[in-house]
């Protein structure tokens, strides 16, 4: 049964009920640990909220809450201008969101959860040891939106992935890496590859890759 | 085995292979129709950047490049004010995809591709027929990146989705109405639910729903 559902009625919601009816809008969401430092302790948070924004200069947006449990990684980052996205893996998706309790700001999430904080010799902020794709990036561009939330768009400076799931053009296999998604607030997914398309034009029958 | 990349190294890939590398790193994207029209003929185009920008009010964004050929879309969202956003199901993701292809400024990819447009009483965009999630939204924010793509943020203004897979709380069941997600830029998934967690607490063990 589909009644639609009107601004008016979306607005006369409980917040919760709310919450969780527009978190699941979005579709599928990546699942992806955010790590930062403010030099003594290391941050490692749980967002879902990462959007691809260009592949040159390589950007990643993401989107923060300012007066919430991401208040700490956001200051981080204002302060130091690095961090690091790690893609969650389906066999640790429970240490992952774990990290989304409202820990002291002196305590580690990694610590607390059982996650392993990874530093290169080339970077600043903390990736996370467990995840198969690891990003350091650096603040780009960082400005407040409509409804006072905070988007942040990050350039690539480094990456750690295996290059046995990197293919000869350039696609990374992150369903062989375990990648995990997202749905709503606190619904976790594997996936499974239903086709790879070819490029498409008009008039042509697509091809499968 | 992993060998760091660093940015010297992405800067110096072949265009498609950096590309094809880069749009893997955001994780899965939400596979999502793009409804727009201006007024005769209707357009629709698979985007995968929706991202959550907040519950009250109800605001969803998406990043979209003006040079490609998204370019009709974003002219009819500029022009008219309203679109949806419609998410895509696993069986009939070719479909979706072949959206993509450049079709002409007066031909309709729903005609092109074999999608039913679907126009609801009380809004001007066209949802599309088969999709088991259809959004209205009115752009409420619309600006210019770094990179000279554009980000639009829109409010929900009307909701289309079976009331069955509305759970109790809000959350919708979005794996039971098929949506797909996306990796890269053209590699379609089904999900399968791995848990769904309750509300973490420091220091408490985590339980799921």
């Amino acid at each position: 049964m589909t009644s639609p559902l009107f601004k008016t009625d979306i607005d006369s919601m409980e917040q919760r009920y709310r919450a969780n009816l527009i978190n699941s809008l979005s579709g599928f969401k990546p699942a992806v640990l955010l790590g930062t430092s403010d030099g003594t302790t290391h941050n490692v948070a749980i967002i879902s909220s990462v959007v691809h924004i260009g592949a040159n200069p390589p950007l990643l947006g993401m989107i923060m809450r300012p007066h919430t449990v991401q208040r700490d990684s956001l200051g981080n980052i204002k302060k130091s201008g690095f961090y690091t996205l790690n893609h969650v893996s389906t066999d640790w998706i429970d240490k992952a969101h774990q990290t989304s309790a409202r820990y002291a700001p002196d305590e580690s999430e990694f610590d607390a959860v059982g996650l392993t904080p990874f530093f290169s010799e080339t970077f600043s902020a903390p990736f996370v040891k467990e995840s198969e794709v690891k990003i350091g990036l650096k603040v780009a561009q960082h400005f407040t939106l409509i409804n006072d939330t905070e988007m942040i768009i990050g350039e690539i400076q480094e990456l750690h992935i295996s290059e046995d799931y990197i293919a000869s053009d350039g696609f990374v296999d992150i369903e062989g890496l375990k990648s995990a998604c997202i749905s709503g607030l606190d619904s976790y997914h594997a996936t499974s590859r239903l086709a790879q398309f070819a490029y498409a034009k008009p008039g042509i029958a697509l091809k499968t890759k």
